[in-house]
């Protein structure tokens, strides 16, 4: 399979047709329960166009507000250069449908190969049994209104108490994710696969959580292989809660770490 | 003291000159070490103005990207209104120095007040003393460089490492917290507030933390009083790390919680 037919890269993949103009199309291919695209891969879409037109390569940290609810469909992408430093550049993606601002992405670029500094870690990745013997969360199942679990893979150590029916009261998780093509991460996919998991809010009977705005901080490039995540929400009040998401890679690296403030319906 | 005579609110203030443009005074009072004007302290200008032309009162989540270093004098305020909806409003604030774009805010508003949904909350507030029984960080001592102590009070249960030269490897703290001048805190000095305290780095023997992007999630209207905070870094990898805050206020309600990411000078 070549780079371009990955489902996650012709999905995002955007167009130029003018100075900071892109054209997109999102498709259906990655909506969650409720039947709209998963907010994590429309902000892919952003961030394809906005390295388009950065000078540095490595999304470093990216906020994104979602407007309004996207919908399978064309889209534009705009995107402005905020600044562009040596070390940093700044840059600004908003996605219009129907001529209406949807999502406005704010990032910071960088050269994360570049980076010399100090490394001190003082939490552990999660620890999962190896994928092999883990249970996977669809289990073949295909759930039609849920196309993005057909290209993103879960894997977990013991069944959810929500995907049995009986929420646990503990909204945390711990699990596996991968692209189900064989596609590889990188700081892109990573940037949307914070977003592509089941929102730990399940475990407390709720039924979906509505994201308003996800900051990630992308930490490094991912090797190849697995990704073992860790997501969790601490408070929730008045409906509003946060969501915290933490992906490590297959040497067991720190990869991208992401909050998001949520709302639930 | 008249509410217009606290020193936060006198600071921050702007003035309208255009529509959606305000001049503000980037003040030497909140200065943090190295002499530059703290970022939160100048993000405050930028929601002041924000909240000028916003149709809802509370701001929700905000994200700041810290462009350039500010200095203390005169700045424009730009504001924009993204999208105004019936339950969240979203805006952007772009502060100017010398003509250059230093500070980039965007800001989902609400009217947390009408928030009726469901609260359940997973984590408890920081065990520390009463505020009468803790220690005076400062303890009377003033650094002319560090004019924002001047503003802030922090009490501590023990003394940290660092205040005694003797970093401790552990870059987390609990501490209280307070406007010295008797202002109570409220959503938008909270909003600053995240952004107030000596970095957790320091116990890793560093010396200072540039913040490049910071997020902060108001949560509730918080009570007159004290505020507990709690502080912590986790990841430092090539220099960047996140640094992630919650204040808690005097009735042991979360009422604040914020993430930025910086990097090691």
């Amino acid at each position: 399979m070549s780079a371009a037919s990955y489902a996650f890269d012709v999905d995002t993949a955007v167009e130029a047709v003018a100075d900071h103009r892109f054209a997109a199309a999102i498709t259906d291919r990655w909506n969650v329960l409720g039947g709209r695209p998963n907010g994590g891969y429309v902000m892919g879409i952003c961030l394809q166009a906005l390295r388009r037109v950065m000078l540095l390569p490595d999304p470093l940290v990216v906020s994104a507000f979602f407007l309004r609810p996207a919908l399978p469909g064309p889209a534009e992408v705009r995107t402005a250069i905020v600044r562009s430093g040596r070390r940093i550049a700044t840059g600004e993606a908003t996605l219009y449908q129907d001529g209406k601002e949807t999502l406005r992405v704010t990032a910071a670029f960088s050269d994360l190969r570049q980076g010399a500094g100090r490394t001190v870690l003082l939490a552990a990745p999660p620890e999962l049994p190896p994928p092999d013997e883990a249970i996977d969360l669809m289990g073949g199942r295909v759930i039609p209104e849920l196309s993005i679990a057909e290209r993103v893979e879960y894997r977990v150590a013991q069944w959810p108490g929500w995907a049995q029916g009986k929420p646990s009261g503990r909204p945390s998780q711990e699990f596996w994710m991968r692209h189900r093509d064989g596609r590889e991460p990188d700081l892109l996919s990573l940037a949307s696969l914070v977003d592509a998991a089941a929102p730990p809010v399940l475990e407390l009977g709720e039924t979906a959580s509505a994201t308003i705005e996800l900051t990630v901080h992308l930490r490094a490039h991912p090797a190849p292989g697995w990704l073992a995540c860790r997501v969790a929400t601490r408070f929730v009040i008045g409906g509003y809660h946060e969501e915290d998401f933490e992906i490590w890679d297959s040497t067991g690296a720190l990869v991208a770490q992401s909050r998001q403030l949520a709302r639930l319906p």
